[in-house]
């Protein structure tokens, strides 16, 4: 059945495999009126794409965002907005090994028992590969939220078991993992380094903050704010958990610790994560995702075939140690694209004329 | 807008308040067929009642699910189920402080800025009262999982700082807390009288397990099972943090720690948590769900009043401590309600005929 | 599957079945503020209730409609408005025939091969006494509507063979039939006295006319205004036809007839009926519904029995001679439904702050 | 807000304007197995095509479907399939005018009303050329339905003014406008030919009669198979009217006429065009639509411009002179695709193990 689309006013719907003719999305319900071209997308596409920094794979895809609909003399009319990212001419023959095996870790075996017949070349649909349209999609969600003064930022707060203790924007922005904690960097890059090494992947954390979000969005009580963000972050393929605010921290508190008081400056706290019974209370959106290790690794492992006989695997090729920091911007679009949609839906909130 | 219906197929649809006249849920899209008696719905309404437990709020609400459509001769008609759980005359009395105060931890201040109009007594909208019509939709649900051998049961893995070290079901069906290991029982309980006599409140974890899921449930790439799972456990009121299977601890591992192998037996871990890359792989599906401590506290707590003027709060009536276990059959209700639509879309994931 | 749902912002879901506990409808996504009281909805029951006007079957039921949630002080909070109308007492035992023979020209022969079990009783869901549900929630989308100073009338054009050749809409409130023709009314009155002399029933055709919309409801490709207005007229169980603005009269024109040419004060014919390119001109919104005759009448029909074996039905009871004018009310709620569900879509349509 | 995707199961979002890069649809929902091939769409693109008969604009189009996504080694893999038709160099200079007038008849005034900023190249969005992507989808929703014997027809049952009074399928074969009637076929003819003398354009009634749909497909009350079919068609940009079965007739006859008897051998007749209650009871179904007058006619016509003073316009450039029978294939795959959609949502009506 249907699952490709996200949102209701503003909702996404994307297509595409791995290595297939390309990816892109549909957007529909985007508002007429929004200036938006070509260039406007090659940061963000960037930032997601292989080979740009130390780790990643190096295969080189420019991935440029073609808009195909839905923009007239520079600027939405309120039309499905068509966008396009082709597939460079790829070597599918390494993956023709998925044809018979099941890699540990990924989509293929429950895809198979699924669907019956896969595309597996590069994992196909479930390929990380698919976040591009997402990455795309997010550049015109972030288009409606950056004219409310909506900014989301991602860091990196854990990578192979080294935890940052603070968040330092400034400092943010000066490595490649957006770690905010200078001092947890470089014990960041040693994990990475020393897993590559062995062949091997690490997993880590991303926190998503959004500053200068109205208080208001949010539907209880199924859509909720944090209930959608929730289940936006999670449809991210490495991410294994989220939280918000406080998260699971509130295990082991007490409510007089854990409750934000409200002063007439606002909160002097955030332990709500911004988000109260579901509505966003004005205050700074804090989330957080778990990110698994990928799990395409250059060590032997056992699996079975497609008649279920034992079987064992060993990925050759270049695959990235960490879904880290590649899959910051995907985070971040998902983060956009609910928030823009939420924010369309607040404007029936309440009774008025017109 | 409309946030108050989950699912697609197997769509529940909520309404009503803590003090209004009842609360209630509209299934739409039962097959035909199901046997369904308002007996039938007892069991769990009384799991999810107060008063019921030591430590739960005193207060005496029967709780009696009402079939007002929908089921004809002891089955279901494929029409719309309609369920209601009348409220017992309560005295909102208490809550006319919420007038013009907001309570530190709630919906009041951010449903204020929403809605503008909104009815405070007991929580409105708003209260964990809500949470009947989730458990009445549960129930209707299971029936459907029942008959595919699918079965949900939720533990109590921390509660007040304390931990549980391991899941032992037998253990957990003697407890009030359903707290899965003996050991940890005690730290538990003693956390929470603690915290009762000193008018606090304490938050703890959920775990959720599924067993005898089929592979094939979950619908690439925005409604995976794992995305509505985590969307539907966050949507409950007091859950600040959910994962799947190994969740927050990937963070710290390595992607050969972290694959699960396939075996001609089945999967030789679970770190997944039953679902790979968004659909069902046959494998127990496990969920965690922080709880964080209710904000409802016999202490003084700073605040505002609707005029932002500095206030101090502190409430009295008869709060329970913890949201656990009284929680339990609500987070189980909602793995229900997501798991039914998703074994009825699945019917359409392969062309066959009729 | 689901289908009890209309409306995407504005969303109605209705249960109940004509011998069942008693209808209701969930509004979801009612802005907050609006001001209802459960008198609002008498007048309009009163308009669709046999018994109220001749040649209405006489059963006398007062079809009250309960606000069970989402008023507080008279007012909506943004919270489901669940509304609930019991039903009388009523003998079901006429219906018992119905058990094993189908009505021709009713939906129990297809809805039997659908769901296998069905609540046969006065008709159950399939019931024209489903519609109160319709006009209850109409009665929440008019308060919406009339804020904006959008007004909806419903008129018998046709009934019986006998067509209103003008509309005037002062004699339409002067008799039972909203018949906007003085000339007509007698022969459609003459009709129906005829038809329901020989146990037969007659057809009609209802106009219902929309002033004050403004420009700019209904949202390209698939949900026009004027698509949704046919959907929702055509799920009230009579209509066979629905036509807008000029409808079937288009096959014998040409262009230069059928456009309305734009003049600085407005369009100078209205053929397209108020909508083009399926959103709203600003001019009056013309839209027409066929309805056919009621189905249950004293004569003796040719049908079968549940194992196909065939059987001879005459019904006894009391039946309207005509849907018409009771189905007006329901007609006028759905356009209302539908464009209230539009006006709130609307205000997404532009690019703008907050 | 959000209107470009019909269908629940089988969900279709359509993109692109008349002088842009293109047009295209994803489908979403498409199980997993179908065979599929681009050339499996040339037949039913060439049938929408302008310049293969007579009386059509001249331009060349080849409207070649791209398979984009979703197919792999010749079939669907239950991967949302994207499909792109580019649109070739086409001058839009002639269209300049529209920068500044509204052309009678066509969406230009609505469209600016509602956003502001219009693509109006060829009409953009609300041109006829946005049904390519229709066609195109509805190529794969017949897919679906042939493997379960479902076939779909559509006749031309009038044309300006000349109405067939049979339907004779061979004679249908036999002819352009697939006019089912031989007798009528010359009238239609001449019609055609003197309003394309006089620079004007004529309407039509296209018939569509579905064979071999089973009973049970159909979701009351609010997505009843007819409710559905009509929404579609009317979402069609020419259609004013549209008819289940004796349609607008029924206002004219007595239940005794016009029930549809039932016998061991099915129904005696088919009044109802086989649906009942909102579900197919396994007869014919048959729908007609009326479609207007192509509004673009080389005669001058009164306008305004955009600044609401008086103009007069008078269209140059190749116009169709009527949208029969190009509209045939366009409504045809309306009623493949709300078909596909509802055959997989009834395979959730009945309760069942796996």
């Amino acid at each position: 059945m249907a699952g490709n689309s996200i949102g209701e006013l503003f909702r996404v719907t994307t297509f595409g495999e791995s290595h297939g003719r390309g990816l892109g999305a549909v957007i529909d319900g985007c508002p007429s009126g929004v200036s938006i071209s070509e260039e406007d997308f090659v940061f963000e596409m960037e930032r997601r794409r292989p080979g740009t920094r130390p780790f990643d794979t190096q295969r080189e895809e420019p991935d440029r965002v073609e808009i195909l609909s839905g923009v007239f003399e520079g600027k939405t009319t309120g039309a499905p907005l068509a966008l396009r990212i082709a597939n460079q001419d790829v070597d599918s023959s390494p993956y023709e090994i998925l044809r018979t095996l099941y890699r540990p870790g990924h989509a293929d075996f429950s895809y198979e028992k699924k669907y019956g017949h896969v595309d597996f070349r590069g994992g196909g649909r479930s390929s990380a590969r698919e976040t591009t349209a997402r990455v795309a999609a997010g550049v015109v969600a972030r288009k409606i939220l950056e004219a409310d003064g909506i900014d989301i930022k991602g860091f990196t707060t854990a990578l192979g078991g080294v935890y940052a203790s603070k968040i330092d924007r400034r400092a943010a922005e000066s490595n490649a993992f957006f770690c905010p904690d200078p001092g947890a960097l470089e014990g960041m890059e040693r994990a990475l380094q020393r897993a590559r090494g062995d062949g091997d992947s690490i997993g880590g954390i991303v926190e998503v903050r959004v500053s200068g979000c109205p208080a208001g969005l949010g539907e209880p009580v199924f859509a909720k704010l944090d209930a959608d963000l929730a289940g936006a972050l999670m449809s991210v393929g490495a991410v294994k958990g989220v939280e918000v605010g406080a998260g699971f921290e509130v295990a082991g508190r007490r409510g007089s610790e854990n409750n934000d008081p409200i002063t007439p400056d606002g909160f002097s706290s955030n332990n709500a994560g911004g988000i109260l019974g579901g509505v966003s209370n004005g205050d700074e959106i804090i989330l957080r995702a778990a990110v698994k290790p990928i799990p395409s690794i250059a060590r032997e492992q056992k699996t079975v075939d497609r008649q279920g006989r034992p079987a064992s695997l060993k990925l050759t090729g270049r695959y990235d140690t960490c879904a880290i920091p590649r899959i910051l911007p995907v985070l971040e679009a998902m983060v956009a694209i609910v928030l823009a949609d939420h924010l369309l839906r607040s404007r029936s909130a309440r009774f008025r004329q017109g």
